[in-house]
């Protein structure tokens, strides 16, 4: 295929989002081939992220349509811009919407994944290269998403947003490891770093969360205690190594309260995977003085304050921020694929629906209305 | 001597407070033997910490007098209680105002030291074993504080509270390392952990931010910044290894924007050592994001609160507070006077004032002028 379609403009269907909150609408598109630093993917698989809702709806946003979303997905590289050398036609490959340049002082940091040229950016529908988008219907421009855009049979990134995989791994199932999954395995097993045998509290038990607790679970942690408002999702969540449940509404003591009760003192770690910022503080608050970690996954409001007496710190409490789950996109996720394939990680259980691409909007309706965690959407269905 | 005291009560001399606030009175008191789990120790120098000042003055807190302060010091066991094992008459020691069991679950875990039974408590006035003091004049019980009382030339202590050091170390140099100088050194080489070549930002140029700074010298931090209110304290920093001056009253912007500027984005470690709620949140924000790390050491205001965007820590920041530097005192001190034996750590520049016993007022005037860092009170003049 590459052979044939290698610096040409490629005519395929893309899932166009051309209003804030419409349903997206199956188009033509054109994706002009990539230029300098840049690679096409074939996309096979793709799912639906919370993000792509958020960006969609586009509530108290400057809005930038018309756009094709999608960041979660598994492809095949199509064709590779000038001075590409890492990746080439055929690799098997997962698109991140945070990139990994291997130049600036984020990536040269062991500790740090905010790579200073291909951060997230969710106002920007170019691309870094020319300041112009690859696809276009009839000459008019569509704008990108995060730099990833997967809701399209074929799209344009980066190099250093496209991690390259074992061809062997099944991409209808990694495909979910490009954002949720990965950022809530890695808050756990990258930053919280539970013992074996110890106890870890997951506020929000959505996909991020879970897959949180399925990190503590890989940890050896002994309890996992969830805490969401949604009662509904404790049975799910039982899958996912979760041993005990706490429902705030059920207490009328401080939640923070209640966990270290259940667990002489605090817990040794906790996530909290919501972004309310009472859950942040509460998620802090119910660590165990002396060793306790507590790490926010969560995204705030603009207007949020973390607040706290400073002695809940000066106790040797410690509260850590993450990005991506700490995960070095490039670098990383490959090891995280082996991780699946050597069954060490079960996906299989984050996946609850899946849809033709021509349904794609089921997929939003699903996520709109809280059912299941992630939806696959098949591109050649 | 221990032949000859042990299992008697000792008369000695004791700066004992009366009052609040008033001049330290040098009184024969009685001082009995210890009984199980506790050793009495003749103390040859002790130094004077803010700690003693601040119970001493009494402002705002239900004051417990007579009392006898102290609790930076070196010392020799002259006798030990029933059941004690680690200690033998002889013994070279430094006594510290928070202890180690080693039986609870702080002193059990690797990442503690709030020891559960012997944790700092400033109300307590007697000893564990009887709730009754081991000091006396005429029948009148004098109280402890912090359970070592080292205004004393002999003590009582829980043996959980007293660390067995090398007896070739100088007790009249190692003495402070009972606790202001631990606290700093440990909250850099324990808990903030820079690497070599990093950028330190210190805030409070006391004997704790001093001793922070020290900790950077040693782990090879190239930049120290010093932040600090009182402008006569940037020459002596100098000595500490500070290579940086910034004071907040110079500038119109905030001091963690100041320092964001100077280095490019942030400090790589930050290490609070003031209590001030304000310095608290600047050195949080003053970090690098991606990999900063702020470590707060300063007791804060029981009102305050500590209050930051959450952004600031979901850009991977990281916020933890210490204790004692997170120094177990029997299991780790012993290691940081072979720091100061095989000339690594320099203590000398932090002792600048010396008095006899008898002079010990004197000691309190130098540190309520804010003159200097510590001053060694000598028992045997």
């Amino acid at each position: 295929m590459s052979s044939t379609t290698a610096g040409q403009v490629i005519r395929c269907k893309a899932a166009v989002a051309w209003e804030a909150g419409k349903p997206l609408v199956i188009e033509e598109v054109e994706v002009a081939p990539p230029q300098a630093m840049e690679v096409r993917l074939k996309i096979l698989f793709t799912s639906l992220c919370h993000t792509d809702v958020y960006f969609w709806e586009a509530k108290g946003q400057t809005p930038l349509f018309p756009r094709i979303f999608g960041h979660e997905a598994g492809g095949i590289v199509e064709s590779i811009g000038e001075g590409v050398t890492d990746l080439k036609p055929g690799d098997h490959v997962l698109p991140v919407f945070t990139g990994e340049c291997k130049e600036c002082r984020h990536c040269k940091s062991e500790e740090s994944n905010m790579c200073d040229l291909l951060r997230i950016n969710t106002d920007r529908g170019v691309m870094l290269n020319d300041g112009k988008s690859r696809f276009s219907i009839n000459g008019q421009p569509i704008y990108h998403f995060v730099g990833t855009s997967t809701f399209s049979e074929y799209t344009v990134l980066h190099v250093g947003s496209v991690a390259k995989i074992n061809p062997a791994a099944p991409l209808d199932k990694v495909c979910v490891l490009s954002c949720g999954i990965s950022t809530g395995l890695g808050a756990t097993l990258n930053v919280a770093k539970p013992k074996k045998g110890s106890t870890v509290a997951v506020f929000g038990l959505g996909a991020v969360g879970l897959a949180a607790a399925e990190g503590a679970r890989i940890a050896g942690a002994s309890r996992i205690i969830g805490v969401d408002l949604n009662a509904k999702r404790f049975d799910e969540a039982k899958k996912f190594g979760v041993t005990e449940f706490v429902n705030p509404k059920d207490h009328e003591k401080p939640v923070h309260e209640v966990l270290a009760e259940m667990t002489n003192g605090g817990v040794d770690r906790s996530i909290e995977c919501t972004g309310s910022i009472n859950a942040m503080i509460s998620a802090f608050e119910c660590v165990h003085d002396g060793w306790g970690v507590a790490v926010l996954v969560g995204v705030p409001n603009k207007d949020d304050a973390f607040k706290t007496h400073p002695m809940n710190l000066l106790n040797e409490r410690t509260i850590k921020g993450t990005f991506f789950g700490n995960y070095k996109p490039r670098s990383d996720l490959p090891s995280v694929v082996e991780k699946y394939m050597n069954k060490e990680l079960e996906l299989e259980k984050f996946i609850t629906h899946e849809v033709s691409f021509s349904e794609i909007n089921k997929a939003f309706e699903y996520m709109l209305r809280g059912e299941g965690l992630r939806c696959i959407i098949r591109m050649d269905a």
